[in-house]
């Protein structure tokens, strides 16, 4: 015997996205803000001066990558279960990518699901890890191998924010803007040439230029089936280089610059990207003192440690290669040879035997 | 400026439940099979005669609702890294009530997602937890705190793995049964008031009577947005108790069939249910040995506790409580006072001063 359980049914997870002085926020029920010791030292009045809602609670944590495991989590639902939270309530993350990421995490996991609100103070978190409903934790096989799709209700960019960013936060955040714009957008790409973000109102066009493109992108593309992996141009290496570094060497953004780098290497290889555009992301990379090197201790190891990635399916390795500047190419039928070859340039033991 | 992001889109999240002899099962990727050892050791030969995979994979974790925890939940995505799964992986939940919720939460977080399927080798879970896509772990504030909604691709159902199950696991099965009855079916009440399931064709029909109860439900309201929320009819009290006995003293089941008692007379309180039908619940409970009192140490206490409870909003707690048997009314206007005096008489305690 057969029993059909049928669930069809629309889901509307739209939000808006403001950019701008953060306005006054309203909430009916209890509010959680998730932040760290820096951001709540630097812009947690402003925040509380925007708020209304019935009770504020503030959840701290330590600030760095290395803190978002799943231990954190576990840290952070038992401050929401001290504070009584409910399914009226909302978890408001209040800092850069590893806020946003593990705050809509816990929010997703609380109750199976309550209300999150992104409120991004880093360059790179505006520009993307607040858009898009992608969350979650690392563990010692990689980045981001561990979480859930959960959409924000809201999310406000406050430029002003960035006011205190140290330049090479401010520079991991550029990295992501170029990667919008090597993928999808070439006129962007030119503007970018011709322009400095650190001067007047530039970095607050790149910054809407930026969540702009990733806009539509999830909205083709929610669940990345296709497209949206496109957005992941650079961090099949990245997250390679990130994870052999111990997240301790490099900004994420910075091991995204060099996964780029690695990434038009590779597509020169195969003929997809001139070399001349190749250089040309590279100066623009440069303008801002991002990293473009990575000396890999191990091809081999390098090369196997692209099967965890959740991109790539039980035998082929997805990548993510421009075809020129401001179109994208996903492939898994690059040969491992190849691959290896493109790896081995990025190795100065070798090449000085 | 504001940037809006559209995503309304239509799910397909639909799956067949197969009742009957297990059939063959072919998956184009990598499987792995969470269970426990004591399911292992009875059933795994035939699970894996009826399985057609490229690679198959054990996963075993410690037997019982103490090991339901994020740590547990950690370990499982371990030996799944461990085992390198990918996206066309599949997991298939092999065990009782404890393992689907685990199997199914795991698969969830997994690349923030992957398939997986339920076998429940239980009375409990085959008639409950295997259906509706609700998964989770509990923690020192409650239970199925922390989880997600995470439908499975197909349930099978196979009766014959209930004939090595102990007489209170059975007894355990059948006090979700009788919440189907109550709450939605007064026919099939009447029919388990004049059937022993213990006999002949009898459970494999109450089996399908009350997953296709469950299934229409689901159907309904999948999110438990509204009419999900009756299947918790005597969970809510159950809960309770559950967490003040530490999940040691009873299983699910029976400390359900006593939340359905005290469900049952905070009803004839107030006058939803004739003290006659509370009596008549209460016989066919008996039947099958499940306790129907607890000593409750502290009414405060208990009460207090069901502010955790997911379906409490801020200061209400919502009780589903029987309108007659086979309806169910979801009420949060039940004064304090009426709900203690009611738990008072579950408190011997007192009674004895």
């Amino acid at each position: 015997m057969k029993i059909d359980i049928t669930l069809k049914r629309m889901i509307d997870d739209s939000y808006p996205i403001h950019i701008g002085g953060l306005p006054p926020i309203e909430f009916p029920g209890k509010v959680a803000i998730l932040t760290n010791p820096k951001v709540a030292g630097l812009h947690l009045p402003k925040l509380l001066g925007s708020l209304k809602a019935k009770e504020v609670y503030i959840i701290t944590i330590p600030d760095g990558e290395q803190y978002k495991t799943l231990q954190t989590i576990e840290f952070i639902l038992d401050r929401m279960f001290d504070h009584r939270l409910n399914r009226k309530s909302s978890l408001i993350a209040f800092g850069g990518g590893v806020i946003g990421d593990m705050g809509g995490f816990a929010s997703s996991l609380y109750n199976r699901g309550i209300d999150f609100i992104q409120i991004p103070t880093t360059l790179l978190s505006q520009v993307d890890a607040s858009v898009g409903g992608k969350t979650g934790v690392n563990n010692r096989f990689g980045k981001n191998l561990i979480g859930a799709f959960h959409q924000p209700r809201a999310v406000y960019i406050d430029p002003t924010f960035l006011s205190t960013l140290p330049e090479r936060e401010f520079g991991a955040g550029v990295a992501e803007i170029v990667k919008m714009a090597v993928t999808f957008n070439r006129s962007f790409f030119e503007w970018l040439e011709a322009n400095d973000l650190r001067e007047g109102e530039n970095l607050e066009i790149a910054i809407k230029q930026a969540v702009e493109t990733k806009a539509r992108v999830v909205e083709e593309d929610e669940k990345e089936q296709g497209l949206r992996a496109a957005l992941n141009y650079g961090h099949t290496f990245g997250h390679v280089i990130e994870n052999e570094t111990a997240y301790a060497t490099y900004l994420h953004g910075e091991s995204v610059a060099i996964g780029m780098v690695m990434a038009n290497d590779l597509a020169s290889q195969i003929g997809l990207m001139h070399v001349d555009e190749a250089e040309r992301v590279k100066a623009v990379l440069g303008k801002y003192n991002l990293p473009l090197f990575y000396d890999i201790p191990d091809v081999e190891k390098f090369y196997q440690a692209f099967f965890l990635d959740k991109k790539s399916a039980d035998s082929a390795i997805t990548f993510i290669l421009p075809h020129g500047i401001g179109d994208v190419e996903i492939t898994d039928t690059v040969s491992p040879e190849t691959v290896k070859e493109v790896l081995g340039r990025f190795q100065t033991k070798v090449l000085a035997v």
